[in-house]
């Protein structure tokens, strides 16, 4: 299968934490454009509502893309920096910011349409809850699925990804996990709605995204979308790729083509203290390392999957990796 | 709604580890069945199969329960003892082993069927994998569903428990938290799979146990057995409830009310180092003071979870637990 | 032993988190002052240096702490907001940086002097490293230590309260926890520096505060100062005493007693989404009846941590506790 | 620096954990020595006391020893696995306890001295706790660093390398993280007191090594010995190096000769499932890979180690491991 390499635009940017406002000046959205457009082997961008797209840099943007050869991949509406969904947006208690949320989303999909752009990434961060004995799940729950599934009616030729992250910027999330969001895409009754594997989101969440994968073909080939990353396994440190893991994303790349995923494999970092460009060209360019060892050796793969034999599985990574 | 209080019997057994083969000698059945029975509000037993429970000792334990007025409240046929499961049961890559796990469970559901237990807790605990690039996830988990699946239609009279666990002892287990659990059961098409809750499994695995209740209501009501115990959140400690944690317990059996489970509140704990009845309970008496307070003040509680005010949340929880 | 109750200027502050640039307003230091002072029990302030006090402002904070009945309890040097310390302060690879730290403050030492403040709380997050094989820890630690040490010297009237935490900002902070904090205090070679322990930083360690208590009094009796906050055990929530864990804070103010900890109790929480001065009084509520059941029953407590049973453990804590 | 590599001998043996009593069959003693002795590379061998080497068969070790070319690296008195000290050895609360283990390591200590082996490997991993408000922190530590100096003075030929570990089989070990365990070591006044570092140990405890080497270092040179294995980071999973992580295990080496470790390599593993000298085998392997990688390259990565840019070093580690 032929990979195609994108990026978050927003990476590119300003990067703070919550104690430190900006480590990095803020670039205009035609410069992050341009210097994301320069990375080597970036074909798409993924934008952020209101920060990179909205109806009045609409015409700009499109023109802009083309100009750089680059399709827009996905449509990631801020549903996460804009306080009024500080306590949630389609899940939230408040009848009106829900309702906000959801005209807010139908315009960036009319957006979407626009660019010929198929997908929204949906990733609701503030949708969760806190403090125990302060959230009332069921019917919260009630209402994200419910605000899912009217997008999905609405605009039938767009798909729904799904974003999961056990948590931040709340402690617990709604959609925290690969399963427990499958769970609501099959609630909604949409086939149009599916998930975004972030690999780091997977470390957070203990899982194995191989595995991950697997579990969304058998829910109804609902993998919709990849963010890719990497951190020290118990936080979204949003890394380069390769970092710390290196066995892991030989197994994604493996199980992405067996479950038939032909999807954009997007880097989706944070380089807090580095040069932005040159960590997410990075992760590409690890990515197309452990491709090429994939390619050369799926048959072996294949073997040792099924073998289940973890000497001879160490035995053929230390030749290929080292 | 009215409290019944089981025990795993073997918590009343020997305690070891894998450095040390004992701590404590190893009562036999009856005498372990008595000390149970002899535990404050303890109406029910869960017993393990071939440990406990075997067509040889079927009578015996027939006239034992009732003779200490003790139900039957589940089997749990031994999946995880048994060293030719040591590569998996239900989902073994051996169909020879399959089947054994197959024929086995029958023979176990047929003894249920004796004893009057309507429920199989089934904990495929070898069900997983250790290594990366060393397991099959389609195929496995395909093989594990349909396992369960032929014994819920073989007994549709009885239901089928699956109980999740992160790891251990494989370090990934098929089965690892609700969703993915519930994803497996409703694939089965039958009704009568559901999940068993061990309040330990799911704070290891980032779960908040109000939240996973209700993933099982909005699954089909599938919350058909809980085992309580308590940790440190890292790993499975199987220690007396209230040691380590203590508002997540309120707010769990708060959300059991809601979302309509009547079934067994079952201990689960594994004391190593200390005197086994003591430890069991302590937990029912801790259960049994979280109920209390949730009797007298549910009014109070349904408004703090609608309400989502963290600071009315702590007061209340101040003014009922100091 | 009295308990003296203090409170972080500004965690009564505008919150933000890397995401979102501000879930509410910023009053002004003077105006967080007055809801500071408002709290119950509050008596002590702690400053976080350049943001609540600066050499223009000394005169006006000096009037304005007399005039609420506040003491300064320590001052908190900003290492970690200015983006000049974005790769460390006192273990910044670049000299001119680690002089600007100990300049930056030396200048904050002498506006403690006269505010009458007798504790510097330092915390240099930014002194850490983020990728393996990016980072000289033998070099690094040397720096941060000859640097804590010329403070140290310089300013032997003061305490520096060395704040330990795992992570975040860096995914590795160079001050992680508890014994390695000592082992540089101890490298210091002066007994004026010492530790401050905040509880949630050492939940996200892995540390038993009361454990940690002891390991500061066995090292010199370094334990200078006390952060109170709770989380849910694999990042720093920030949040309210209580909300999470129950059993341990009444443990801590155990070994604070028997460790002789005579310093003051002081709440650090970032209130996101709730109301600051009512969140941080719940925080000190909780703590006043902690300390309530702890010095009616100090004598069982006494025998529960020398019998080591922990059923009578569960059994005294179900009894104070529900 | 001339790597040397051994292996516990008991890795060669029975694997068991708390639900099954054994996955494999135990060989004698004397067959584990002979199929240790066959794994390419390894040339000592670290016996636990009791079940490998006691005063009845030392004469009989020490022949096959020299038979199969082997030195023995260390000994590792059972303080574990005997369940006299279930709760706690050097540390326990019973003084006939306490004065067992000593006796009973004395006892061992001569064997070393016999077997010409310099180091013994000190692992207490009962000495800990499970439970909060159930252990005096204080005098036990006092305890152990008694019983520790008592055994370092009476040997003074030998090195007494105490093996940290966060967890397991107590809920928590009084010898947790590397620091703590230096501050013991300090506390004892003894020079012949210092650390094993176990990979795994490190990783589940949330340690670097390369820091936890230096912090060894500064600490006045006290790594006496290595132990190493692979895991998924949340507990001991024991398994092949490079199964997991790859990075660390190559800034590891860099760091042990960055300080002047030049000890044993020894592989301490659990293969619960896997044939037992392959497993140990591919270990080896894996490092014999890595220290190729840093032999060519120590310049290089002195540099990165210096430069500290991130994308530099992803750069180099892409090039060097795919």
């Amino acid at each position: 299968m032929k990979r195609k390499y994108s990026v978050i635009l927003g990476n590119l940017g300003n990067t703070c934490d919550r104690f430190c406002s900006g480590y990095k000046d803020n670039p205009g959205t035609m410069a992050m454009l341009k210097r994301a457009a320069a990375i080597p082997h970036v074909q798409g961008i993924e934008l952020v509502g209101t920060w990179d797209i909205r109806p009045d840099n609409l015409r700009e943007m499109k023109r802009a893309l083309k100009g750089h050869g680059l399709e827009c991949v996905s449509i990631i509406p801020d549903l996460f920096a804009d306080k009024r969904y500080w306590k949630g947006s389609y899940s939230a208690v408040d009848p009106k910011v829900r309702r906000l949320a959801l005209d807010y989303t139908r315009q960036m999909c009319e957006i979407a349409r626009e660019l010929g752009c198929r997908t929204m990434n949906l990733w609701p961060g503030q949708d969760g809850y806190d403090y125990l004995l302060c959230a009332d799940y069921e019917r919260q729950r009630e209402w994200l699925c419910d605000s899912v599934a009217k997008l999905a009616d609405a605009f039938p030729d767009l798909r729904f990804a799904l974003e999961y992250k056990p948590k931040e910027p709340r402690t617990h999330s709604y959609l925290a996990r690969m399963a427990d969001t499958l769970l609501l895409a099959q609630e909604t009754g949409c086939s149009n709605v599916g998930v975004t594997i972030d690999t780091g989101h997977a470390y957070v969440g203990g899982e194995v995204v191989g595995e991950a994968i697997v579990l969304a073909k058998r829910a109804g080939d609902r993998l919709f979308h990849m963010h890719f990353n990497d951190n020290h396994g118990s936080w979204d440190d949003d890394m380069i790729v390769g970092s710390v893991h290196t066995v892991c994303y030989l197994e994604t790349l493996y199980w992405l083509d067996r479950c038939g995923y032909d999807g954009w494999l997007s880097m989706d970092q944070y380089p807090y203290r580095e040069d932005a460009a040159g960590a997410i060209g990075e992760s590409i360019l690890w990515l197309r390392q452990f491709d090429k060892i994939l390619q050369k050796h799926r048959k072996a793969i294949d073997q040792l999957v099924t073998g289940g034999d973890a000497i001879k599985t160490s035995a053929f990574l230390r030749r290929v990796l080292t």
